[in-house]
């Protein structure tokens, strides 16, 4: 059984890493590349975000999807809704949803939301860069199928967009996929002398 | 004299983490933070510069100091410049130099001047966040004495003010000091498939 889970494992993965190889056989030095940050430290989700403000500096049409539980107040949401809603389109997956179900069930719903919003915007000529914000999250708990992920942004990305996916925990496959994959480590953390989370540091 | 240098240097990382701890000891629940962000992988700064984002949503007066050579340009300055002067200030290390000296010296003046600076937006009561961009390479080069650096970073700083350093190659006597310490590491990188650097995406 093992045995059988891990050879299938091992050709899906090399089924991924051809179809990426074919892909980039035919590029030269510009594409759209599918961007991933991991790992367990700080900055996967900020360093995304200043991407969006290197976008909206270069004038690129950009957009997010935050695949966050509820609808906690982000500095990021305030700046990009307030000042920058011409530059960036700003979705949050569970926004705008009347909730009558369980927990599990919203949370599944609110993620494939998302990923609805999320192709929808990869898919508009007009948008250069997308940022999946925590869709990582939503993968691990298999709110979304990996595969039909993957299977989308190798096939159906067009060819110059740039799609970021953030998140810790990121899924082999998504890392097989991707062109260019951070991991961030935390080598040091203030929580663990007391300190709580901070206003301009992590919100 | 190698088991000198060695002594010497633990004795030293013994005494910063003394005054670090004497400093922490003092602490409630909030304080400012000394933040490294370091690694050779992506997202150094562009996380910083998704901090000060935050900060500027969140109303704090913040400051960046870019410790690089020449003025070459970037999304983050163009955005930071043209829309949120008000909000943040924004310092190139070189800018508005004469130079009539050599390229090292030009270099060491360059970067003292940014520390110069630095101190100053520090030690400033408004401000309440201050990025030194790049600060790890001026430090790893000698051009700015890590002793004096971490000296005031811990010893001057007003309590609650944030200081970001990022670049790679920190040291470890910054490390040491620090709070918050992330590192980026690269698992995966599009240049080694030919791909140049994009606007957006490292500019």
């Amino acid at each position: 059984m093992a045995n059988d889970l891990n050879a299938r494992h091992t050709e899906k993965m090399r089924k991924i890493k051809a179809a990426r190889d074919r892909m980039m056989e035919s590029k030269t030095e510009e594409k759209g590349l599918i961007i991933v940050h991991t790992g367990p430290g700080k900055g996967k989700s900020s360093s995304a975000f200043g991407m969006i403000m290197r976008c909206i500096a270069h004038g690129m049409p950009c957009a997010v999807v935050q695949f966050i539980k509820g609808d906690r107040p982000t500095g990021e949401k305030t700046l990009l809704r307030e000042r920058f809603a011409k530059e960036c389109r700003f979705f949050v997956s569970g926004e705008g949803f009347t909730w009558e179900t369980q927990d599990r069930e919203r949370d599944i719903a609110a993620a494939q939301n998302g990923w609805r919003i999320a192709k929808e915007q990869i898919l508009d000529p007009e948008i250069q860069f997308v940022l999946l914000d925590e869709i990582n999250i939503a993968l691990r708990n298999d709110y979304l199928a990996i595969d039909e992920v993957v299977e989308f942004l190798l096939h159906e990305k067009p060819e110059m967009t740039h799609v970021c996916l953030t998140g810790r925990n990121a899924k082999p496959e998504l890392i097989e996929a991707a062109d260019l994959v951070t991991e961030m480590t935390l080598l040091k953390h203030p929580f663990r002398d007391g300190i709580k989370a901070q206003i301009g540091v992590e919100m």
